[in-house]
């Protein structure tokens, strides 16, 4: 037993946006993890992960069928050459890129999110540099799922893969087109009160769409400035899954001030979206304006208190639907949200143990 | 990991009643929990509890897809002003309510059910108050899971809720009519050989369904006597899935007894059900008596083996598949069970940990 | 806490087959575990053990809506009189061959397998002997799952239970009729460097099929030859559902050879399966070869990395679809693979916690 750390978090609370009643929800992911390390000598050690990932308010999985939602690896570490691991990581990219969310993608607040973002991914084999006095390195690389090159029986080659095609089945769908390897790169620095950070990725099974994006902060006494640029180039398919073949761009702009017995944050995010097959209007693109603050109040170290608010200001009910994930439409495009402007109220308890 | 105590129970054996096989099945639910407390100062605390559900004869959840059946929350105490709990907890009036039954409400010996009870509870914030000389309050506050009042397709707003729609799908059923939030209020008092209680609940997405019930038990020397009186009006739904309108009286006559290593329980129960919407006749009510005897022999503090003979008395086979479960049938109507009466015994064994 | 012991073990790698990309997957079953003994004085003990399984590569249950596949079950425990368990437990008969096996039945190189084999068991109550100057017994029975006796809705009593129908959706299948209890018998002798056990088993809903084997090992110095023999008589059907009525021979010729800082594993496996009802060809046999090589590297006494190479020689696509599981085809005969012999190549690393 003294090879295990149990450790988790436990977050709920209550969440109204327009639209929609009061649901409960939580802010930072629920978990719960087994983790160990084993000292092999020589400045050597293996690892492993295994983390649930679930939904308080009512005791589901975050994931059906994830029962290791949060991570299932096992690796090797070395003081002086870094660490590798197996399994189901954190998608390097995405780790790395929420840093410099004030929300740190949770949440009422968080980030505009790529569609072509996945926080953990399956079948990877991640390499983390050590630090070298600031200078940090990432790589991941990982396996597609179509073994064996097969098409799905209602998948039709001619058709471009970036057209949803509305009679495919999921499990069809799974084993269409979208048969590449995933990678991702990341280059970071993170030296006193400077962070700075390049990333480049795509992911397994997703028609070699792709991401890249840059971003930095800065701190001075209790405050720290973030900012943010990413670009997505979504050809249609994301793990196997059909997506929204589109191009987007985001800018984020963070700010955290230690004040109180807290944490204030704030951000802007500016997203824009173009080349999407909306039905009614192929060409131009459409965007988004977004808003946030929050409250963040410690009882303890590992209990506190939160409150946010944002609000969202679309072009219209279609990028709404886009942002919100709204998903496809009967007629194969992106589905509307019922309105163009979101604004959503958070308050929630988080516990860490 | 200091932060985290594990328990659980493991309990099995084997039930055979009439009119089925022999089969292995437990008494007390199996489960498996992680909880802990975090002293904030001052008598405050912050609490959590995540607790599995299963069955250990196969090894498969108790309840598909609820990776946390037995409790999933997080919360706030203070020794001055009590607890207060946010997420899937226990249900206020069933956990104080089968603290009379001599069975707990487990097992072949069970008391009779409501059919609008449920053990635990999703999307609930729970207020417990602490102990005032023998005197306790609690009160639970349960949102709706149909957030935008949406209607289910093969739903037929122009007919009863309380008629079973059989073409209704569950998902189409799951956001019709029912569109309640839930609550329940309950007042105890416990001090020496005392124990009153009385509740008052409606589950959230029941149609307003509601139940109330009122009990006590006295103890003398090593026996302890207890009654209950509970009724229910179920108008046909029940946390958004179809439930039997009816209404619903129970009594409750039960009998803990200290002997030798262990604890002889008896119960006696009386069930009369009305408006249940039979094919063959709407009018009157039907009833069952139900007899339960048992011994659980301590083999320690921790393991003890059991075992349990009860026979139910019903009017006929509609009132006995209706206090079976048996759910609907073809028609709409509630579904009969094979026979009309039924005895089952049960031995086992009971481990905790 | 200190009631519970937990353990488990990380394993993946990287799996190359003819016929197929290469795959992450382990060769030890990943898991993680939950058990405890509490002491009743007198030499007796209560037991209990909560074993999932997971594969790691993507952080799913080994086994759809097995929560405890590896094990979930309660026990007592005599220093004099053995153990008994009640619950899902290892199944005797695999749990003992398969120590013969120099890859213990996992990765590439694992034994060929019985059609009437399954790791672990339902619904089971079994016995093992203590130690009796080396000689040991075991026995177990399972209580079969058609409780009621119900006939399937699509299936034809007059059709012979060992012909598939493919019009049988797996509801009724399972409720068909393969409706028996289970049982098996094990007797071992265990001393010094000989090894010698038999077993006997049929598996609960399996039309009464069954299994036995004989085997045995040697061990010289820093060697262990062993050999064993499998006999199969499948009837159609497994634990309720179809399978491919055969009878199978197994020879197995293993050795294990501590080599440097770990141990080198071979074996050679020849299979035979006669009576399938192949579409083209009722009539003979069909048979299999299979060599196996394998290293692994200690890096501690808990984490070592392997390396497995294996090839396997069949008759006929046929024979290799039936080996490799490839299940019935639309006609109801054993399914073809795509090729009649197999390389497979196997990396990885195991930890254990």
């Amino acid at each position: 037993q003294s090879n295990v750390v149990i450790y988790g978090v436990v977050d709920t609370g209550f969440i109204k946006e327009n639209g929609s009643d009061t649901r409960m929800g939580s802010n930072i992911d629920n978990r719960i993890g087994f983790r160990g390390t084993e000292d092999l000598g020589s400045g050597q050690k293996a690892t492993f992960e295994l983390e649930r990932r679930f939904n308080l308010n009512d005791g589901t999985l975050a994931q059906e069928g994830k029962d290791w939602d949060g991570a299932a690896n096992v690796g090797l570490k070395g003081d002086n050459w870094g660490a590798i691991r197996l399994g189901r990581v954190n998608e390097l990219t995405t780790e790395t890129l929420r840093t410099l969310d004030p929300f740190y993608q949770y949440g009422v607040g968080s980030m505009l999110l790529s569609t072509q973002r996945s926080a953990r991914i399956d079948n990877t084999i991640r390499y983390d540099s050590p630090d070298w006095m600031g200078f940090k390195f990432g790589a991941s690389y990982s396996l597609g799922e179509n073994m064996k090159h097969v098409t799905g029986v209602a998948y039709d080659p001619n058709r471009d893969p970036g057209q949803p095609q509305p009679d495919a089945t999921p499990a069809n769908v799974k084993y269409a087109g979208a048969d590449n390897d995933g990678y991702a790169v990341m280059l970071g620095y993170d030296n006193g009160p400077l962070t700075l950070l390049g990333n480049w990725s795509r992911l397994a099974d997703s028609n070699k769409s792709y991401v890249w994006n840059l971003g930095g902060a800065y701190a001075f006494g209790p405050a720290r400035i973030s900012l943010a640029y990413e670009q997505t180039r979504d050809k249609g398919w994301k793990e196997g899954e059909i997506s929204i073949r589109s191009k987007q761009q985001t800018w984020l702009l963070g700010l955290e001030w230690l004040m109180g017995p807290g944490r204030l944050n704030a951000s802007f995010n500016y997203g824009r979206v173009k080349d999407v097959e909306w039905s009614n209007n192929d060409s131009g693109h459409k965007d988004v304006k977004k808003y946030a603050l929050g409250y963040t109040y410690d009882l303890s170290k590992r209990t506190s208190i939160y409150g946010i608010v944002a609000y969202s200001d679309y072009d219209d009910d279609q990028i709404a639907g886009f942002y919100r994930g709204e998903g496809l439409n009967n007629n194969g495009d992106p589905a509307s949200y019922n309105r163009d402007s979101v604004t959503g109220v958070q308050i929630g308890i988080t516990h860490k143990f």
